[in-house]
């Protein structure tokens, strides 16, 4: 018996840390109906309520207030609450799972972490994930070519294929794109708006991702090396453009001179090695790899050797790269949950604090970002990542709903109606902090799973509805190259494939969707940081408001066709009558409480509204 | 959308410890329609996906079953894993949280701890909570005296009530139980068929609820002191009978010698007293108390000397009375997650676990059993407690479920139906460990709280339900002395009233009832260890099953009034022709795969199954 938000809101946008605890707001609409209401929180294990206080004025809002102050936790840096009501009929609980008749479980009380909080930039941003080799070629010459290039994967020759052609399996195929490409392409990403880039990993390595190092402290010669990336980086600041790099500390390539499965001098063959404790070995002498990958070597965290590289020494990896010349703006962590001691896991969070501290000490606002297939969790509590890519809270519900599988197999069919939709965001989103929540990188597609309109086979509507809720969700979007122009691609390497440069192959009706809710995003304060406020669902239809005192936007989105849909607006206190449609189209008729809201199929719906006092 | 178990359980009292894993198993119904089952699981922090092998012959089920190996976590003895099922309509998730579409959070994937496990005894019996003050007097010429009695609370005089008068509030209110009269009564328990007792604090104390200790090592003289402990558990043993006592470890009396507030050695007026800093003084040097209360003085869990009397002492607290002359089976942990350094709880898992130690070491079958007014999760992954009470669990639900309300006071109203009720009970109950579940102590009533007669206004036949499912429930039972035979009580200390000893006042019907299910919570080993399968429920019924492949037990519970119901048995594989009512009538009639249930208000319905292949 979820209720979500029918009679109550915390608008954890307007929460106010102060000398003893957080203070805290909840809004209730039904203002006679509730008879007490308490704060419950935690700060030594137990559960305590108190009464919190009733605020006459609301802010701008017709609502009733509660205020309280939860105090620091005694025990550690994160402080834990929800709220319970007492009406006349029942007790709700509102917590970071909803709004419910059961005490929730602590996993989903609201959380505040007191000391560590992420930078104020990154959740103003809109990314652009580039998968380096397939964006441009810039340098023709410096194409890898089976004479040429440096490294090599054993069994497998370097192949060249010309841009655009379909993509064939093996980490030595290459097209040739990089830096100096990424670079002469600076004008289309300026145009199309986006404000800060990430890349695949850049530094030397013998594949075409790039996910096998060889050299941490040196990009990839069939990059540009660190001389085009210097200039890249120096255009982008010029256009106030940022950039994270994507750091691979997990494992390096067999062909790490600390590991040099092919020379005699690294720890694979050479128990005296100086780099031996870098790796696990079994007790036959075999290495420990990345899910049994023998070129993907895992690195032994607890070795001091492997610490001092990567995030102890004063020029690590993670410091290296944050400071001039390069003064990248942050870190993609990659596969960041599987690292550890040994052939494990062990003491990752510690690792994962140490890795902040490394960071943050270097650049006092770089953004760390983890990158974990599943649940990220346990990470985002403040302490160890800023946001993770948020595939868990994100890109996997949101392909199932507009899709309708996990996959491109048929065989895997996911069927569910806006209403669970809107409760899976909900609890996942829950269990983390709200500044992290919105420092999360919400993408509907990456380089290792079929692109959207590809699972959508070619809906464009259904690909546009998506970007609308991409752009208008919690948290930071970020556009994985070519999805604006409405690039396909099935199973990896088939999502990575070369960016279509010739305008007639693009979807142009995509195209011009993207940009308008690129300006959208940007020009909005409510979308990069207001509360999130489910408003309305049918099997189809998801409607929800971002919320700041000042200002909020209702986003309604479809995956079926058009609908028209009436909406209960009283919950956001404000006047119905002044709505802006901004994507276009009259979509709205307003009246006293009820906001009657054409959902367009395809690019949705979104109305600003502003907060005059009823 | 959870869709509970229509079509798949995971049977969790049959999974197997191998050498390198679990090797778990799950039912399906539907043969024909699951294309691909998986086991998905996590031994580094990254999910993995295995396919699980069919199995031809499924024991005495009529279903398809699927086995799988668990790989034991790298990183630590927990281990973790959900069940996905790809069927032609939809994706399936199968967790502690029930039958999803939706990925369960890792905080409901199922959970087995491959190093720690409960002892096998305690989910054998049926426990019996006694507050001494309160049940016997048993030698009145111990009874506390404004006189004699050597404890005082200040400001309050020791005062003394006949057997049987309404409790005034007062931690001085004496009646004079004590455990002589425990041990006169004794002949009672047998009858009523208890296995296991569990006394609230004995140890000496100014107190009449003893949770304020002025010395670990003595039974209070009011009590008998340890002579009649000694008798009393010699008594116990010749019987069967098993023991539990209650440590309150996380504060002593402020008359205790170590702190010692009405004379100058202890720490409260000694900065250089050797029990300094086994308590916390602030900066004004005022010592930290338990909810500020200032009779009940917060230990230092930091301080050696605390250590050392508690757990790591050869004769600490906890190792003292596990061992001849008292020989007791086990400890009930007093509001142990509040234990920690200084004012807070820190390192409360670190103590949790060195307890755990302790008690092992010394008795290596003893019972740990924590008490967490609220939700326990955290200390029941296996390497803390065996069990808690099990307020958030089973009480808080319970009492909700059937009276309607949180609380003696109309304003506290709880509604919810059957469904909702199961749903809370499955996801509680999701996050420990299967053997923690079968672990945890079931009560309906205690010390703190009102008891449920007078919560129900009086209401037997609701209490009789909710008995019923205390005895059927996954975990063990506990009976809070007179709940049996009607006992009303209102908030502490009403809660707490003599046991009425004259039969005449007894409600004759509610005792036999308990005496049927005390009976049936012995012989079926279903109850004690079987899986537990949601059958069927209305607003006001609850039907379940607790399953072994040997036999099970079907169990039908209302709050209302009497319901026929019918209910699909298909998923339990059995024969339906074969059932006996276990509490008289003749309650059923069942066609091949329906089984049509009587279930009378009241008592309800239990009903035994044999499993005959189809």
């Amino acid at each position: 018996m979820i209720v979500n938000y029918p009679f109550a809101f915390h608008c954890q946008s307007q929460i106010v840390k102060q000398k003893d605890g957080f203070e805290v707001l909840l809004y209730t609409s039904k203002k006679d109906e509730v008879k007490v209401a308490w704060l419950a929180y935690s700060h030594d294990n137990e559960e305590y309520l108190v009464p919190l206080e009733s605020q006459d004025d609301s802010m701008q809002l017709s609502w009733r207030g509660w205020k309280g102050t939860v105090p620091y936790s005694q025990d550690s840096d994160l402080t834990l609450y929800y709220f319970q009501l007492n009406m006349p009929d029942n007790r709700y609980c509102v917590s970071g799972y909803g709004t419910t008749v059961a005490v929730p479980s602590r996993t989903h009380w609201f959380r505040l972490n007191k000391r560590f909080s992420p930078p104020e930039w990154p959740k103003q941003q809109v990314f652009y994930q580039i998968f380096p080799e397939r964006f441009c070629n810039g340098n023709e010459a410096i194409t890898p070519s089976p004479d040429t290039y440096p490294y090599h994967v054993t069994d497998e020759a370097v192949t060249n294929r010309s841009w655009g052609e379909a993509v064939p399996e093996g980490t030595n195929v290459y097209y040739g794109g990089d830096l100096i490409g990424i670079r002469k392409k600076l004008d289309y990403l300026i145009d199309l708006g986006v404000t800060a880039i990430y890349l695949n990993p850049i530094f030397s390595s013998p594949s075409n991702h790039k996910y096998d190092g060889v050299d941490y402290f040196s990009v990839d010669p069939a990059f540009g090396g660190d001389k085009a990336l210097i200039s890249l980086i120096k255009d982008l600041k010029k256009n106030n453009i940022k950039i994270l790099l994507d750091a691979v500390l997990n494992h390096t390539s067999d062909q790490h001179p600390w590991f040099d499965r092919y020379g005699q001098n690294g720890a694979c063959h050479n128990a005296q090695s100086e780099w031996r404790d870098f790796y696990t070995f079994d007790e036959s002498g075999k290495e420990v790899c990345w899910n049994g990958c023998p070129t993907l070597v895992k690195l032994n965290h607890a070795s001091m050797g492997v610490q001092n590289q990567i995030y102890a020494g004063q020029d690590s990896v993670l410091r290296y790269w944050l400071k001039a010349p390069f003064n990248i703006d942050g870190w993609r962590l990659d596969a960041i949950h599987m690292l550890g001691e040994g052939a494990s896991a062990q003491n990752n969070h510690t690792y994962l604090k140490s890795f902040r501290r490394a960071i943050k000490d270097t650049k006092s606002d770089a953004y760390v970002l983890g990158e974990h297939t599943r649940e990220a969790t346990d990470w985002l509590q403040g302490n160890e990542e800023d946001g993770a890519i948020n595939y868990y809270g994100f890109t996997n519900p949101v392909v199932e709903f507009f899709s309708g599988r996990e996959d491109l197999d048929e065989k895997y069919r996911v069927q569910f109606g806006a209403d669970y939709f809107s409760a899976i965001l909900r609890q996942r989103r829950g269990m983390i902090p709200f500044q992290n929540q919105l420092n999360m990188v919400n993408q509907i597609e990456a380089h290792d799973a079929p692109r959207l309109l590809s699972m959508l086979e070619g809906d464009v509507k259904k690909a546009m509805s998506a970007a609308t809720l991409q752009f208008t969700y919690i948290g930071i979007p970020c556009i994985y190259y070519g999805s604006e122009v409405g690039l396909e691609g099935g199973y990896d390497p088939d999502c990575r494939r070369c960016f279509p440069w010739e305008p007639k192959n693009w979807v142009h009706s995509l195209l011009t969707h993207y940009k308008a809710l690129v300006q959208l995003r940007k020009e909005h304060e409510a979308l990069q940081s207001g509360d999130f406020i489910e408003l309305f669902t049918s099997e189809d239809v998801f409607v929800f408001a971002r919320w700041l005192p000042t200002a909020h936007i209702i986003v309604g989105v479809t995956r079926g066709s058009t609908e028209v849909v009436s909406v209960d607006v009283d919950r956001l206190g404000s006047s119905a009558s002044s709505y802006v449609c901004l994507l276009g189209g009259d979509e709205y008729c307003a009246d006293e409480n009820k906001l009657t809201l054409r959902v367009p199929e395809g690019r949705g719906v979104i109305l600003a509204g502003n907060l005059s006092k009823r």
